[in-house]
């Protein structure tokens, strides 16, 4: 088989390696300039948190939607290793007893389980910080007036009106089952914030204005519901040993979602139909477009 | 009594009820362009962190190193008002359980005894998230290339290489012993570099060159060392009434501290030095550097 789905595959297999490889150099012990000493122990933790071979999905956005526009490839690199910085931060601390409390993450043990809370806080209190010195740093060859928009624009996807935000409902969501408007809310915060972000990025990163800003965001928010209703729907029909982490958690815990509410056939119909809006926002970029049409439909089809 | 110490004080305290007020609404329930909610508790346990009448001099020493400088004070005030939320999230995470296990801050609960561990750990990933976004959004009036200088120093001085590196090798500091290059690099660390940062963002939001960034770092560097000597002395020296906070801990944790291997009455000696040299290295700019100067020495004489 040829064609756009085959050639996505490739590139996100090549994208997920370049990720990797940049990550390593990036946390690697040498001190930048500015910073007194890195200790060895805090690295460690930080490098078990992040290299660990996801599929860097955010990253790969970031990147495509970059060359999409016609950015820059190297910065566009460098500002996906900075969002999974972002996100890997939030599965180190997600993953803590007083959150999740999960002892397993990508069939490796959390953070906190092969080292100890203390190092799994700060780990991820680094990499957050981290994220900002890597778009800041002389090394991402981009305008100031970029950097300063995707500075902004990534704290507000991460902190209280985003991701962080997302995560502290999704904890009350434990307590209090949310009704189906507030569910949308946490998701779109929990999960949605990153992965629009990362769209948005590589727009910011070409240098892009509004118009494309805003498609871009589009995009990125019709694939953030499509990932989380696949998450919510594999939570109930996939095993551990395939997703490399407890599933069924979400059921047990009585945590609301849209599966959970409609039914697992209404969200394979409902998948389809995001994956459709979102390749047809960006249709206008021709032929340049079919990656990242092809990356929406994968998110939608997720087995793992 | 007149002079510098006395107008310091009355500068010290205006800054710090300035950056309480600015602080208050920048952490009100007003959604900024790209947040999706403000999540009421976790909204609170921001507040509760960071909203507590401290001195805030971090903040005044950007103001005031701007101000010595000719920089813009309304976004010297933001800056520092971004540097206390940093300031703020390592305190909230410092007092977790599973890293200094505080009760009180302040003479107040603290954030994960006010409200609960998960709800500690979000207050402090989304303050931190949020320094960098007061930076870098429109209302900070500065050109993008100070903003991407200030991103980049504060992640520097706040991250592994700086302050939460300090923290890392504190915690170690309990199971081993630091020798006396050890603490000294701990301390640069853990409480020096927030406070070299805030004197040298004055000089980058006064558009300063090189020079004056250097040696607004230098100065920065020797009120750090003298600031923690003193809180080392303090330590063994005054009571938990003064202090509002538990004393006497770093000793019975028989952690090092350079008061524990020399004695008070060095300590004593070494903070006058460095308040003088403190002082002599910003002599050169003149009557604009007393209210400077006044704050070194302010700081070796603090007695809580």
């Amino acid at each position: 088989m040829t064609g756009p789905i085959n050639e996505f595959e490739k590139r996100l297999m090549e994208s997920a390696e370049a990720t990797e490889t940049l990550l390593a150099s990036l946390l690697s012990g040498t001190c930048l300039p500015g910073e007194i000493s890195r200790p060895a122990t805090l690295l460690a933790a930080m490098r078990h948190g992040t290299l660990n071979g996801g599929k860097r999905l955010r990253p790969f956005l970031v990147l495509e939607s970059a060359a999409m526009l016609g950015g820059d490839p190297q910065a566009a690199a460098r500002i996906g290793a900075a969002l999974e910085c972002v996100h890997c931060y939030s599965l180190i601390h997600d993953d803590l007893p007083a959150m999740d409390d999960d002892d397993m993450r990508r069939g490796q043990p959390t953070v906190h389980r092969a080292f100890d809370e203390a190092s799994a806080i700060l780990a991820g209190d680094s990499l957050l910080t981290y994220a900002f010195d890597i778009i800041a740093a002389p090394e991402t060859m981009l305008p100031d007036r970029q950097k300063t928009e995707l500075v902004l624009a990534l704290a507000r996807a991460s902190g209280l009106g985003g991701m962080a935000g997302g995560q502290a409902l999704d904890l009350a969501a434990e307590k209090a089952a949310p009704d189906e408007a507030g569910i949308v809310t946490l998701q779109a915060m929990k999960t949605g914030a990153l992965l629009r972000f990362a769209c948005e990025a590589g727009a910011i990163a070409a240098g892009r204005g509004p118009e494309d800003r805003q498609r871009l965001r589009d995009f990125g928010e019709k694939i953030g519901l499509a990932f989380q209703l696949a998450d919510d729907l594999l939570d109930i029909t996939a095993d551990a040993a395939t997703m490399g982490k407890a599933t069924g958690k979400d059921a047990a815990r009585g945590k609301g979602t849209l599966v959970a509410l409609y039914g697992a056939a209404w969200a394979e119909e409902r998948l389809a139909v995001l994956a459709q809006e979102a390749s047809d926002l960006i249709s206008g970029y021709g032929d340049k477009a079919v990656i990242l049409q092809a990356a929406a439909h994968f998110i939608a089809d997720r087995k793992s």
